[in-house]
């Protein structure tokens, strides 16, 4: 018998999600039965592609009800266990994010062992988690960016962008991002290395363009859809090519699966639109992307970027805070 | 002097094409001057993309006005010439299609000198024009569909797509395609070597493939844009391509420049969408496609696919039809 925190939903959100969306209950936990485990989480994972299973249209996150738990990404310890591959006192990395402890067999909730103790735990959900996978992915498979290149990055402050940013400058592009404060433009060219950097909410992106990439740049790192992907339909060079990894500025829209109203533009300029999506990745490839991205810590200086929260119940404040004023890096909450 | 035809657009039109959106008119052409030559055309080419010049939005074609003549590829016999490099009865290739002759410098009008004398006059605007050169890019520089993979071919019988489904069936892939007419259907598969094609106007394309690539096409060559693009962003496979040629099935609607419905699958499918314009090729580049695309017809036994269409008069309700019924392969007018 164990006493658990929960993060269920009061009430799906229609347009911005508010932190009174969700509401802390309290739930008794059985001890483990045989092939089962109670797991005690230390951090979870905040993503925008959560607001997805909030909204009626159907995506690649199930669709959530009022009365239903949230789920993601998270890592704990193993405090009882009834499996023999999975001791007490191990960690695991889990989709069971959103609630303090839970009770569950690990082929229901995804959970795996974690073996690498080289690192930091909460890096599980970061770095070496689903965003710093997705920056990987984007920039070393997907995009590819050269010496001699310039690459824009919007959410450039953000999970994946942080990593991608830095990344970039690693194989000698030049880089280019957005973001949407003076704080966050200083820290992207200050601390990341970010050759110039916009902050979108003042400064005309066009403008912006025409002073620092007047031919257009090569590629374009897309984390937030909407208004700027149409922008650079027509600012990428021909021939370039757009990174599509996700459309955060969408997701409190109505319509977030609907096309940019300058698509065409993909057949003028003979533009490569790639859609990345790390969930796709096996497992071997993943290994492949953490074993990288560790070396580019140890051996390059990457800085990991990590914004932290404390205490599961501040959770759903910072998630409805990460729509509307975003953070530096990647969002974790330490239960 | 000399008395030439002309066809000029008598009124914009809103949706549909209509013959009588255009008028043939009579003009009298002076004799070159210095610099100039006198062109009699003998065949003029008919591409969905002239549409686009008749559309209230800008794109790559430059918008025109009632009382302007249209224009597009064209070849011709050099009746006069007041230019040392362009010798009467040499042959050139134009953009001044949609008139039976006329007077120009040829730096004005795109002319270039035709010295390829082994293959008939028209496949200069066919075969090795802007169309059949379009589907060498898409098959052989772009989608390169494999010996194992499935392709579908959207407008398959079309200009772009009865060279596309040859030139993927050379490569060893499996083609499917589809088309608007039985009579097309048949052709596609007796004539083209098409695997299995469907009647789009007649069979659901959900039902087709559900029998014929249940586990979704390795790629998708778009001629058309449309819904068949939205079914084709979830009939792909993870991780395929789908090429973009044109979207035929938009131009006539008020804004065919407008993404996709079901845009954000490219995310979630990790889709690469892939576009293509031939416009946009280099000299080496297009020196590359006619080269192969000849050998092909010598070597490998693919067949140009040219209707043609005789009088310049018959071009106007030629142009119409091609957007209401198709033809077989490339729409050519012999003035």
């Amino acid at each position: 018998m164990a006493d658990a925190v929960e993060i269920r939903i009061e009430r799906l959100p229609v347009g911005h999600v508010r932190a009174d969306d969700f509401k802390a209950v309290s739930a008794v936990l059985k001890s483990p039965e045989h092939g089962e485990v109670h797991v005690r989480n230390k951090w979870m994972s905040l993503d925008p592609y959560m607001r997805l299973g909030l909204s009626p249209q159907a995506g690649y996150v199930a669709a959530l009800n009022p009365g239903d738990m949230l789920n993601g990404p998270a890592v704990g310890i193993i405090e009882a266990s009834g499996h023999p591959d999975f001791p007490v006192g191990s960690h695991v990395l889990s989709q069971m994010g959103w609630r303090s402890q839970f009770v569950s067999q690990p082929e229901d909730c995804g959970a795996a062992l974690l073996v690498d103790v080289d690192v930091p735990l909460e890096w599980h959900l970061g770095l070496l988690g689903l965003t710093g996978v997705t920056a990987w992915l984007g920039i070393s498979k997907v995009l590819r960016p050269q010496k001699g290149e310039t690459i824009f990055i919007s959410g450039a402050a953000g999970a994946v962008g942080s990593i991608a940013c830095q990344m970039a400058k690693l194989r000698g592009a030049r880089v280019l991002g957005s973001a949407g404060s003076p704080d966050k433009v200083d820290w992207l060219v200050n601390e990341l290395g970010v050759d110039v950097a916009t902050n979108y909410r003042e400064q005309d992106l066009g403008a912006f363009l025409d002073e620092n990439a007047p031919e257009g740049v090569d590629c374009y790192f897309d984390n937030v859809g909407g208004g700027m992907l149409d922008t650079f339909l027509v600012r990428t060079k021909p021939g370039g090519r757009i990174g599509l990894c996700g459309a955060m500025s969408q997701y409190e829209e109505s319509d977030y699966r609907a096309g940019p109203a300058n698509f065409f533009s993909v057949i003028e300029n003979n533009l490569q639109l790639l859609g990345f999506n790390a969930f796709r990745l096996s497992g071997e490839e993943w290994a492949e992307a953490t074993t990288e991205l560790k070396r580019l810590v140890k051996e390059q200086g990457l800085k990991p970027c990590h914004s932290i929260v404390r205490g599961i119940k501040n959770a759903s404040l910072a998630f409805a805070q990460m729509f509307e004023k975003g953070q530096l890096g990647k969002l974790l909450v330490e239960i």
